[in-house]
């Protein structure tokens, strides 16, 4: 991770998006599909330069708004991740797939490794990591660890979530007396202790939301060789206090995601004005909060 | 659930699709996604004929296998699903989607209620129902539980899955001496408990793997008014006397799915028979074999 450890994630919300790029996409198209997917890359690729020039290198693409548009928001979806690319992003493609081995297996082919077979070779989406749901266990996780290991390409896992109720299973507690994550936690250590990165990281990161501290203080010290990819900042909640426990003490091991609060950051599509100055200014925003509570000692907020 | 309580999973492995239909493709595109696509169109278009004549009602496209083609192969998941309701079939999209509330509402959008928004209307994939993941909670779920009320689909939610290592996570004891599949369990009752169809049964499902038929058993007896989908059944090991306590005494409560074992029962790409019959005695094998198992007394397999 270059920069500030931050990520902006691409939620285009269709009814945050100005009115004026819709209307523009009206007078182009008369299909609905094809409106509504101009609409979106209307928006969306206008908002990567806007992001990049003000200091994001990192973006996290939410494939389900744009799976929302059809098969054509799947091409939407690519093309918006090859702009990102070429603009010199990283791209995290936050899709959060999961299933049975021979199933994961395709969706790793769709993500990180490519179909190759007769003579034909189908190059995966432009993502250079993914995030995936680890409920079924180490054969629905295996064929996604062996892609992103063959491809040079990262997987983060989902551990605990940012969302009000992940408490309902992550956090139910065993007959052992820890809870659920931290089982999560051990499995993903072990998926991920085959790879160790140029920094000591593993090619296998975690999900684990800012919005509770003090879990994520547990889970650093179970996963210290683990990149943990912090939603639940800005729009869902936490603050720049909630995000220190997520970081090693040196100030490394997380990358905090940030998204409603920045791509949106001029309210909804009836805003007029000059959107891409106000997301600007909320990206220069949170990468200043990120750096802040970097700078503030571990020890005081732990 | 019209005929014998089974499913065909539509899970197209390209280097199981007979090759005559590859070349085929290869004299009409020279671009390699398109051949791709039109190669697998070119093997479930047929396949769906042959799967009704056969006497299969309901079919279970799984949508990784045509991500892995990328953009246009969600066209063709998409034109596979709308032949199949053509068809008279039921479809499940097996999707296994699941995030956090906001995420999930996209996600529910796209595969069940469709986007609506300043006079333009997306309708959302022609399926019937959809398989989701419960990792997150209820804010996960409640988005696909509300769409598929308003609009009389079904969603079957990951319970017990039938993959090797389903138990790392879903059968760990908790402090109160149950498994983790048991507080799904009780999850899924509340989910559902709004909505009861017509014959007794709610909107919302369970999918529960055939192959710990003991653990089916007594999941049966938690969610008496839950649907079961029933995986694990042929290519995945589970064979009739494993699917009988997913079933209710009376018969009814499950719906069994078979994928490879039927759609690729002639073998590999290398096949130069008649596929088609193959697959169709291959799928009314399975028909006979659900019968017969249902025909048997639950008590003696109980």
């Amino acid at each position: 991770v270059m920069g500030a450890p931050v990520c902006v994630g691409i939620d285009p919300h269709l009814d945050r998006i100005p009115l004026t790029i819709l209307e523009k996409a009206r007078k182009s198209y008369t299909n609905q599909r094809d409106i509504i997917v101009e609409t979106v890359c209307g928006f969306c690729m206008p908002l990567l330069d806007v992001l990049i020039e003000s200091g994001i290198r990192v973006v996290k693409p939410q494939v389900a708004f744009f799976e929302a548009l059809g098969p054509n928001g799947l091409a939407a979806y690519e093309i918006v991740c090859q702009q990102a690319q070429e603009l010199g992003m990283l791209v995290i493609a936050d899709v959060k797939r999961g299933d049975i081995g021979s199933t994961s297996a395709a969706y790793a082919a769709a993500w990180l490794g490519g179909t190759h077979i007769h003579g034909l070779r189908l190059r995966p989406f432009a993502v250079d990591a993914v995030t995936i749901n680890p409920y079924f266990g180490t054969d629905g996780v295996d064929p996604f660890v062996k892609a992103a290991a063959e491809t040079s390409r990262g997987v983060f896992i989902l551990l605990k979530t940012s969302n009000k109720t992940s408490a309902e299973f992550q956090d139910l507690v065993l007959a052992g007396g820890e809870p659920v994550y931290t089982e999560v936690a051990r499995k993903i250590e072990a998926w991920g202790s085959a790879s160790t990165g140029e920094r000591g990281y593993s090619d296998i990161g975690a999900v684990v939301g800012a919005n509770t501290p003090e879990i994520g203080a547990i889970l650093r010290d179970i996963l210290p060789n683990t990149l943990f990819l912090v939603p639940g900042f800005g729009a869902q909640g936490a603050g720049p206090d909630e995000i220190r426990p997520l970081f090693k003490a040196d100030g490394t091991g997380a990358i905090v995601n940030s998204s409603r609060g920045v791509i949106h950051a001029y309210g909804n599509d009836t805003y007029t004005g000059d959107w891409k100055a106000l997301v600007a200014s909320a990206a220069k925003q949170f990468i200043a909060d990120v750096r802040g509570a970097l700078g503030r000692p571990a020890k005081a907020i732990r």
